[in-house]
């Protein structure tokens, strides 16, 4: 019931006692939140918590178990961690640097390294003391600087003693200075403009929650603000306008017309999927359009939105009993349910005209064996945190299935012209 | 970090054992979640849950202690029972129909009434049986017929079997028919139009959160569009107009020309309180103009903005000696602390040229002794529910002193004149 915030993720990861705990309660304040213990193997399994770091943002921080325990239980939380990585913005490898600095085996490590790559996400190694007294910060620098050398991974480096609550700001200003945002951050709408108006159409029902707007119109409003662009809401009675009202197509082009008359013109109109198909046709055609429901696509994919225009083509060349999956990150909304167990399988039977044999995966885990379906009609995963759904989307990359989604979908079905309009700015 | 949600607060009372908590277990859905127990005074304290009832919206759902539980302990208790009554929009009083109905003491439930009552809040009756078994339904409906009569409160009733979970419909139902809206909501905007565009000016530092509005004007959009007016949303740089570069006020009245020559026309700016005086000067004087604090200070007291700008008839009279006290409802926010305990001293002090004797009462708790002072100046309490605010307010009423708050003291030091122009289109 209260709107979801964007996060950067942050994991801890490291070795059993390399002093990942200690790290998470340095940088999140919390003196007694993670367990500390100096027994092997503490944290049974990943400990998220929220936070928000002054002039960088709101964080959600995860500590993991270590990367090198044994057994099955081991392995378990391994992959845990390992998911902990594929999600997270960015990762602090920790390493105890007294005990490890100076032996040659760095390979758990690089393997956290390694696969945050792959993902996409950015690494930072941790080096932590448990003891500082007696070693002389020269011979520290030493030991962190062959460290380094040994791992040979190119990534920035901080030692510190993360018992030592006063080290706080030394692992905040080290991360503020060298976190690259570009790994999280999508531009929600490529707009080079900073004059001008963006008109947001956004029709309401009894359904549609009081006093506040929906997520995505929310995060547009204030990224066209941002860059000085000045954001419109409209909202349309779509009754009136199916039902070919002229009165409530005139009240909208007035609005239109005012706004491409004015002096900074009117440079994009963003409207609920639910209107696509009016606007399409009110709209005049020099006018960029797009949907809330792309946008979002794009930005929940972290700029992947032409890998699901691309599945609409794999769409179109679908034959009987071709295997297809309809899948869901989340098994918990009806209304999604109902789009995916009805409304879907029926236009392909009714609209596309196609007996296709259709499987269903609800629910987080992608299924082991991708491979046999032609194609993937995936949520908006609105349910979701975008790191959650990129991980999958990197995973059914790898696969190389094609793959779509709900909205491109429907939009497609209904209208394939439309739906080269709404993708264009994107482009 | 997530954003607040309006919601229907609906307390559960009555007496130990009446069934508050199968009532509530009922309501929720959660079977194990409050302690249902034969024992007299399982509840412990007041237990609240956030739920959402369909058609209805957000419900934060308050589960009370026993009004007639003997001891100190419950006395505590009863206070915290009497807070739960005094902040909700909704009190079911809760009775065991088999045991009390033929009883004449309702003394308990008279007082729970009464309190809702004083507070401007509504109140329903629900009879309870526990073993439904045995009584024939026309027994059951006289019982309940005679103790309306004998409660003689012109409460709506109802009678059900509360541990029963097939009843949860009949009780919703009897709610959403019986709940009377109006003590819960106030006009956010007090807008008599169907068309038009309302400009909300907005202006954004670093210090602004990404991808989504601040509250007020969240649900300023939501409100104005609902009603079919349009939002226009305007960045100004607040820089360049405090150093009063012209093309930056050409920017903003290119804007405002552009929606006052349209149609439908420009109905009201509402802006954030930084930029006021800015606006003042700008704005033709036949442009209504509010701020989205004076918005809010109406929207949080219930619609008493005027109790706030008398407040500020007080201010004017005030004399040196005399004590005034300067109140916010939460204690941990450092900027609000700075305003409290830094700003407004200091203003009261150079601008007004007063040496006042200042007690600063910051915290949940209102003082004992409101009466010595001459003046509150309260926060704008955004910390806080709104239903705990209006509590307050209506406990400074009755000790008779005068209140306004951070947001019109700070407009009226700098500028009376605004003040009378931006709380006008509430009255």
């Amino acid at each position: 019931m209260s709107k979801k915030v964007e996060f950067t993720i942050i994991a801890i990861t490291g070795r059993m006692n390399a002093g990942k705990s200690s790290l998470f309660n340095l940088l999140s304040g919390q003196k007694n939140f993670a367990i500390v213990d100096l027994r092997p193997g503490t944290t049974a399994d990943t400990v998220a918590t929220r936070m928000e770091i002054h002039d960088f943002g709101p964080v959600k921080l995860l500590d993991t178990a270590g990367i090198d325990e044994g057994s099955i239980l081991g392995e378990k939380k391994r992959k845990k961690t390992y998911e902990a990585i594929e999600e997270a913005d960015l990762t602090l490898i920790v390493v105890d640097l007294l005990k490890y600095g100076q032996k040659n085996d760095f390979f758990p490590e690089r393997a956290v390294a390694r696969r945050a790559k792959h993902y996409g996400k950015q690494a930072l190694m941790v080096y932590n003391i448990f003891k500082a007294g007696g070693i002389k910060p020269a011979d520290l620098a030493a030991l962190e600087k062959s460290a380094n050398q040994k791992l040979n991974l190119g990534l920035k480096s901080l030692c510190l003693q993360a018992t030592d609550f006063r080290e706080q700001k030394k692992l905040v200003d080290f991360i503020k200075l060298n976190f690259q945002r570009k790994t999280a951050d999508v531009n929600l709408l490529p707009l080079a403009y900073d004059r001008g108006y963006v008109l947001l159409n956004i029709p309401m029902d009894e359904e549609t929650p009081s006093l506040r707007l929906l997520r995505p119109q929310d995060m547009a409003v204030e990224r066209l603000l941002r860059q000085y662009l000045i954001p419109v809401l409209y909202r349309p009675d779509l009754k009136k306008a199916r039902a070919g009202e002229a009165a409530e197509k005139q009240r909208f082009l007035g609005t239109i017309k005012l706004l491409q008359e004015s002096k900074e013109g009117l440079k994009l109109v963003i409207t609920d999927s639910q209107a696509v198909d009016i606007l399409d046709r009110w709209l005049p055609k020099d006018i960029s359009l797009t949907t809330f429901s792309v946008m979002m696509t794009n930005y929940m994919s972290g700029g992947n939105l032409k890998l699901f225009s691309r599945g609409l083509g794999a769409l179109a060349k679908l034959k009987n009993g071709d295997r297809i999956v309809i899948m869901e990150s989340c098994n918990h909304d009806r209304k999604c349910d109902d789009i995916g167990t009805k409304q879907i399988p029926g236009l392909i039977r009714v609209k596309l005209g196609l007996e296709l044999n259709i499987d269903f995966s609800f629910g987080r885990p992608l299924p082991d064996d991708l491979k046999k379906y032609k194609l993937i009609v995936h949520c908006g995963g609105c349910m979701i945190d975008r790191q959650k759904y990129q991980r999958r989307i990197v995973k059914i990359k790898e696969a190389g299935v094609p793959i779509t989604n709900y909205g491109l979908f429907l939009a497609w079905v209904h209208n394939h012209a439309a739906v080269a309009r709404v993708v264009k700015i994107f482009k």
